[in-house]
């Protein structure tokens, strides 16, 4: 989707971007097939939205069905990524991009935390999401909150200022 | 960093990654240069770290200032991307990549909720974070629990189930 610049948006001019590879590995299934209909933020109490894995992951998700919220990590490829300055409500009035949760950001990378009420034939059915339908999906991984780490202590761990 | 793999670990055979280009905006600055030190989880009341910006995007992030909390997204670079099963304990006992949040995980992208006591000089000061130092940056942005979106409504921020 094109971003026409609005009143005093600001862009930086960018080299083709390379510095690391992201692999989808899977697609996230919603009720909005048009970016304009998409809520602007997750609702937790929102819409039954699938996060549904390529062939080649389908056997990792064991232990998921552990937690009762999850993070997934998707990739927002209608927006342009070269924006410095923002205009949200295109009234001249801009924010740096950083300083929102805009899709429009260099890495064009969404992050949400949703509910996750059930696992059905191996697909995460979940609340809280605001994407698009088909939306690729980067990561999928249990909320920090709800997360102890399973690995040995290193020393950061105890770690003191 | 190569990752042996440990009993019971499963791996999937993977095509060179391709779906998306990555462009690292900075470098984070943590008291840990070598992995096998850094905290294994986050922690608010953690070591001083710095969020640099390369200078392409040092006019972006008017704004930051206002939030108290901050998300940052990270590229853990010292991982391997195709386990499917990993054995945290080295005991044989797996879990599934998108049941952990650990570092190996097919994007390498890391995400941590950090609080933002000050910015000095235009260098966000943060405590949370547990990657080593020099970390690729992807994207930093102020937290979903704080953030108010400042765009026009759409139709599915009123949509209901």
């Amino acid at each position: 989707m094109p971003h026409d610049l609005r009143e005093n948006e600001q862009i930086v001019q960018l080299a083709p971007a390379s510095d690391g590879l992201v692999r989808f590995i899977g697609r996230i299934r919603t009720p909005w097939t048009d970016r304009a209909d998409c809520p602007r933020q997750e609702r937790i109490d929102g819409h039954d939205c699938r996060i549904e894995l390529d062939p080649d992951w389908q056997d990792a998700p064991d232990g998921l069905d552990a937690y009762g919220t999850v993070e997934v990590l998707y990739r927002m490829d209608q927006s342009r990524r070269d924006l410095t300055h923002q205009s949200p409500r295109s009234d001249g009035c801009t924010l740096g991009t950083f300083a929102l949760r805009s899709p429009t950001r260099p890495d064009l990378i969404g992050t949400s935390i949703m509910r996750l009420p059930r696992i059905e034939g191996g697909v995460p059915h979940v609340q809280g999401l605001n994407c698009g339908d088909g939306t690729p999906l980067i990561d999928r991984k249990p909320d920090r909150c709800a997360f102890t780490p399973n690995a040995p202590e290193q020393p950061g761990d105890i770690q003191t200022v």
